[in-house]
């Protein structure tokens, strides 16, 4: 889209995340921390992806409705503002799995075997039964996810680039199969150059059904768990974001550190230390310089330094805890935020919905 | 279901068909005439399958809401009665996507691939590009189609008998993953035996979340074309149902006969001959007997006999092309019986979706 086109209007931005239940330290930096950054600068739609949770998960799904709303929960003592962003239920808004349907008819099996989630997942998942026609459709559910809301850009991780692609290339699909404008651009073409000239400002300049999406890479920062893997609930070592300040400092005591450091008297490498790795995310410049100096003089003790750690942690969570404690005392807000905020994902999804159905002549 | 719980109660039927544009007597005969009978004696939902006409034709759908339009004017110059019968468009009722999408979450690829028409597709209609997503999920998407409305009996001709099983098979992983009243019937057998007992008894007794529904064989005389192939849009060689009584006639005196009969004085042989095929299906007993007795002997020419014919085939049409000329005269009243047949259907639709969300754990 020209810069022009939407001088007048900001930017969309469109993400989503599965109902695991609570969410831990890991999920609010990965992503939760960036979208409530973004909701500032753009249009932002943010989205529990509750179909998503079957895909690799339909034998033992749990209470997804619990979870949902426990996300949700998080998501607004995390800091997203209703008053600036729409939150909702993929669930909720029925054309996620109209516009799926829509997607399937013109997608080779072949795109979607070779998305590289796909072998990936069933090889690490080998618990689980992957071999579902749902596993398989799932980044066409995606593609779907997105399009419904033609948003400028997905902030995702490097792992999710492939799906952005995927969703790029469903987009190009359909405007080529039906979206005249497209074809009356290419068909003015008088030569292969030409051609490729009008394709290109045809994706740049017309307004096309499905406008191709970027993917916006945010920082993530790689956040260890108690034991010094990614955090993770399947590890057992996590921070939830509603854990006590005596739960966190009494977790944060037990976190592994460089194995190297078996006294106190040693000095320690906060390089390969995870506690240090939290220490960059959670602690100021400063304190992390402190840290870095009395550990590898053997001027602090693991202790000390996990103190310090635990007393940026729970200030970090303090405002997201009482914003917590708010909705928790009132759970019929958290219910009310999401139905308004379905009402407003359906009221973009339904218009895409319908100029998508035009230009295919259902409708 | 047991005898007694719908004693009160008609027994449900649904079917659809896909929105090929105006009729020929091939789909007449082979489902329209059967549904006209059924709505008298059964609860009835026939659906226009506009999502499957993409199935096979993704890249040229053509008008597809014209064709729907064409499609329901025969419906209802065929004879259904709005009064009797829900008629509706699948794309109008989104509860048709979004079961199909929480049924390929635990759909296993294998069900879907060992579809027998899968292959038997993919090798008759080879300038199809049929190596899609949508193509490989239409029998689930079928499956959703019909559980929908869980009907008790679903019209099939023979070749769609392995869809009803995949139906069948569909219902019964549902709710054996979800359904709690199933697993509880289950959880009190004490042997392999009591088991398999309990699980028929759970499927005839207990009004599951999804009850298996049979599949209705209905009669459908091979009907041939003017060719004596199978009649079909394809081949070209088919009786409209609008179509005029002077097309009727002329057409009529194109079609093959006997081919061992050159001459007028040649004995023919009725049991050869696709002139008699149709007759076997448009005139009484009597005129059959007279065609045979007339055409083995010699003793009426083939013109006399496609005469006879034409004069019951214009029989069958008239009143069909008189209901098709109200509703051609006033398309508002086809447009609105499409929307309250959504209307109704979507009632049905969302409450079974409900259910189905609810002992999944998403509502």
């Amino acid at each position: 889209m020209a810069e022009t086109s939407v001088s007048n209007s900001r930017r969309r931005v469109l993400s989503g995340m599965r109902p695991t239940g609570k969410l831990h330290l890991g999920n609010y930096m990965g992503a939760l921390y960036n979208w409530v950054r973004l909701q500032d600068q753009y249009d932002c739609f943010f989205f529990i992806a509750d179909w998503h949770a079957l895909t690799t998960d339909y034998a033992n799904p749990g209470n997804v409705k619990e979870k949902c709303f426990e996300v949700a929960l998080d998501f607004l003592a995390g800091g997203l503002d209703p008053e600036k962003c729409v939150i909702f239920r993929q669930s909720h808004v029925p054309e996620h799995a109209s516009l799926h349907l829509l997607f399937s008819m013109f997608t080779p099996l072949g795109w979607l075997e070779r998305v590289p989630t796909y072998k990936d997942q069933q090889e690490q998942l080998r618990e689980k039964d992957l071999a579902t026609y749902g596993f398989l459709g799932y980044p066409l559910l995606q593609a779907a996810d997105i399009l419904l809301y033609k948003p400028d850009f997905v902030p995702v991780g490097q792992d999710q680039v492939a799906h952005v692609e995927l969703t790029r290339e469903v987009a190009r699909r359909f405007n080529q199969l039906y979206d005249s404008r497209w074809s009356e651009a290419i068909a003015q073409a008088e030569s292969d150059k030409e051609r490729i000239k009008a394709e290109v400002s045809a994706n740049s300049l017309i307004e096309l059904t499905f406008p191709e999406p970027q993917a916006l890479l945010t920082p993530s920062p790689k956040l260890p768990g108690l034991d010094g893997r990614k955090m993770s609930k399947s590890y057992g070592n996590t921070l939830m974001l509603n854990e006590s300040e005596a739960d966190i400092r009494a977790k944060l005591k037990t976190m592994v550190t460089d194995p190297a450091r078996v006294r106190r008297t040693d000095p320690g490498n906060p390089d390969v230390c995870p506690v240090f790795d939290l220490h960059k995310v959670f602690s100021p410049a400063e304190k992390q310089a402190e840290v870095r100096e009395g550990c590898t003089t053997a001027g602090i003790g693991c202790i000390q330094c996990k103190g310090w750690l635990a007393d940026n942690v729970v200030a970090e969570l303090a405002p997201i805890q009482e914003r917590r404690a708010k909705y928790e005392a009132n759970p019929h807000l958290v219910t009310e935020i999401l139905e308004a905020g379905a009402a407003r994902a359906h009221a973009k999804a339904a218009a895409s919905m319908k100029d998508a159905l035009v230009a295919l002549g259902m409708e």
